[in-house]
């Protein structure tokens, strides 16, 4: 039994990243699909509301992938968090993790994810975007410094997987979709695919 | 890696529930323990406010484990699902479950989760309550058919599962705590048991 069983797409599916949590979620939602990951280069700043800006980038990433795969449904997805006007993006070193924990711990963030899915049988493009607002719970520096020695911070946008051991015991409570935390806003993307089902 | 490192528990950990949910977050937090099911008859409705109802049934479960196991820190827990002023349990057949579905479906619910952490070393029990509020996109009935046909909402409070693949895109967006509405609340349980930490 699979969320897929509802959706009978026309072209064979693509997923423009290389995230594995992306990768795993789509994996559990039932569907086949092939990866392509995109070459586009996350970590620009773009001068625009975050909703925009990850729009933009997930546009950008099923944008490229789709010049080169006609006759498919592609997956363009892009997480960005967002604290004190500035965007979090994956620490260049642990010395960066250790202190992007420091500014979310006892404090309230926002995730945003942008969606676009481009079906290149028909030049069709529909975009669209989830926002989850996050708090995490005080966290001490023995917390802080085990995670970060751990490594898992390393690839992930603010330092923190809401889906993994320690991300788990972090989060208080959040406003929004969960799995848009986790990298891919399921709901959203169920909805835009059923769309263009048969 | 896990979270479980910063916590050195005194004596053995028990678990007073059979459900696999809660087994497989209390594992994904990487602890030992054994699981030991109480007998409470969780449909039991008390004349009382939801955050007292669940944090009375896990304290009962909690205890009546507790009464066998001298020496032990026994988890005991309840997760129940809360809309329009009535206790939504387990479906007791396929249509029930449907009937429940179709009640939350396009609506905001609640989720509390009780949960009581026995010390019997020290006779010592410490309770706490999570409130996770939940709203369904509207659903159609092929959906709703389709999962109840599946067999997964009858085993599960309210007749869902957030965690699993249809559950996952029924929800929209919650208030609180995720792992609450899967039937444990992780963050507050590591609080609790971390108090306990040598």
């Amino acid at each position: 039994m699979n969320a897929s069983q509802l959706i009978k797409l026309k072209s064979p599916l693509i997923l423009a990243s290389k995230s594995p949590r992306r990768k795993q979620l789509l994996h559990s939602m039932g569907f086949d699909f092939e990866v392509v990951p995109s070459n586009i280069n996350e970590d620009k700043i773009f001068n625009e509301k975050a909703s925009n800006y990850v729009m933009t980038l997930a546009k950008a990433k099923a944008a490229e992938v789709a010049s080169e795969h006609p006759n498919s449904i592609i997956i363009g997805a892009d997480t960005t968090v967002v604290f004190d006007n500035s965007y979090l993006n994956k620490p260049k070193d642990p010395n960066e993790a250790r202190q992007m924990l420091n500014r979310l711990s006892g404090n309230t963030h926002s995730v945003f994810s942008g969606l676009c899915i481009f079906d290149t049988s028909q030049m069709l493009i529909q975009c669209d975007y989830s926002r989850t607002d996050v708090t995490f719970r005080k966290l001490d520096d023995e917390e802080i410094n085990y995670y970060v020695d751990s490594g898992s911070p390393m690839d992930k946008a603010g330092s923190y997987g809401i889906q993994d051991d320690m991300g788990s015991i972090f989060v208080e409570s959040i406003v929004g979709d969960f799995y848009n935390v986790v990298g891919l806003p399921i709901v959203k993307l169920y909805k835009l695919l059923r769309g263009l089902s048969d």
